[in-house]
């Protein structure tokens, strides 16, 4: 078993099963991965919302890899345990024009984090949120001629955004190239469930995966095992949302907590926002009765002061 | 602080603010619930399949109540904190024709629960789900004139089936009629997020439950307080849906659990998709990486021999 490292000036865009590999390895092998944040630097440290405003989305997504897993062959499954996930000394968040869940929210707003304290990255008003790293995009070359973007997830896996995928977890990844091709990019220092105004808490940093192959597992759409999580012993406050649309019905559940979050403790609406991206579930809570669907944007309560 | 109860002989179907009141409390008076089972006793510890064929729905819903809460009115918010939900010696899971998130699922089925052991039910093959009851139905009166049906919740609460509202949690309901007139039905015995066959472990019981007005709060919809959960030292699985339609890809992610269920587990699909009703959860883990999101049907592995 080796351990092997890809380092942060190589790195590629787009999944294209014509990438030429990183790094070759065998099953067992495990291997760190040098990740930009999500910009390629466009953001910095000390960044102003310009940054956000006037973004280059070619340069969105540096992809640390591919890998190319010896024995891997279309059909087989590929596993990757999360051994470790590291985060840079700070992180980012921002609204972003034309995407998020929430169309109200059009104006461009940066949120600057400091992670040097390891265990938390504190908000406005003592709001600590617990760092929970793991990388949103995760996935293999797709079997497809071309180069495809990174943002919508799809069968290959890739930019999931599952926040469940921290250290001690496994994920499962079908495979449609010989090698598998494996890259990983968007680090996270962390997430809710939905990271519903587009962004997590962004940030460098470096991510050490072991790679293993289930020969013939026929597997159509990824999986994975998780560890629990303990992020709450204040217990937890969720908003609803109640109606016959599925996408309005969890677009109200966090308009709720918005709503919540700013006359409660005093957030704007846009921290209300981004605190819901970085630290808010969203679950559906029923989906049978019909014709009205039950979702809850849920907040730990162990994030606030007293 | 006085301690009411209300029997079993005590019920109504509907939602009507004309109901009379079962009961006149004051705020921080607890009144103790007795609670039929969902369909009034049509399916019994020893019924067939039969029964769930010739369910006969105007019966479904009784609901213990309503309870008139002294100086709740109009535009004030109800809290409900639950003392305690104790569950009956049996129950059931049934898949119903025409209900339910899968329409593969045609055939009607029965399974019936044991619920002597009062911390875990036994399923098939040593599957044993950690007994965690709640009520599905908990509301108060709608402002409008008329009768209004149980199975689809509202602004006024109601059949939210909310797993969460366990011991310890406290539900908050806006208030539109005088007294607000609260019930409550459908007691549960353990439920997963979603509740996606329909049914949870049906089951007769009783349920207490403390409640207090706070005045003048304009909520708008159901929010609730909840503790946190502790049933999965072993970790989770999930299955993923991706792709661009809601509702499509929360399917598929039960389905992708169901066929994961009966692969691992040796479970038929029918037992699969029971289970994934009583254990599993179901979470939007993004809805914002367009145009595709991804869902997630979580169960945790502890519900599993070894």
């Amino acid at each position: 078993m080796a351990s092997q490292r890809i380092t942060l000036d190589t790195f590629h865009y787009k999944w294209n099963k014509a990438h030429k590999p990183a790094l070759t390895i065998r099953p067992g092998d495990d291997v760190t991965f040098e990740i930009n944040e999500v910009t390629s630097g466009q953001i910095k440290e000390d960044s102003k919302v310009d940054a956000v405003k006037n973004l280059d989305i070619s340069k969105l997504y540096p992809m640390a890899g591919p890998v190319y897993i010896e024995g891997a062959r279309p059909g087989d499954t590929l596993t990757v345990e999360v051994l470790e996930v590291v985060t840079g000394d700070w992180g980012w968040s921002a609204i972003v024009n034309g995407l998020g869940l929430l169309e109200e929210f059009q104006e461009p707003y940066l949120y600057l984090w400091n992670l040097r304290k390891k265990h938390f990255a504190e908000f406005e008003r003592g709001i600590r949120i617990p760092i929970r790293p793991f990388c949103g995009t995760m996935g293999v070359a797709l079997p497809e001629e071309g180069s495809f973007e990174v943002l919508p997830p799809g069968k290959n896996g890739g930019n999931m955004d599952i926040r469940h995928l921290v250290a001690g977890s496994i994920l499962e990844l079908p495979v449609f190239v010989d090698g598998a091709l494996f890259s990983t990019s968007d680090l996270h220092a962390a997430m809710g469930d939905g990271e519903v105004c587009v962004t997590a808490i962004e940030c460098p940093g470096t991510a050490r995966f072991k790679f293993g192959v289930k020969k013939d597992s026929k597997l159509s759409w990824p999986r994975y095992f998780s560890k629990g999580d303990e992020k709450a012993k204040k217990g937890y406050y969720t908003a609803t949302g109640i109606g016959p649309d599925l996408m309005t019905v969890t677009k109200d559940s966090v308009r709720n907590m918005i709503a919540h979050l700013t006359k409660t403790y005093g957030l704007t609406k846009e921290d209300a926002y981004v605190l819901c991206s970085v630290a808010a579930d969203v679950k559906i809570h029923e989906i049978v009765d019909q014709p009205n669907w039950v979702v809850g944007t849920t907040i730990p309560l162990d994030i606030f002061p007293n």
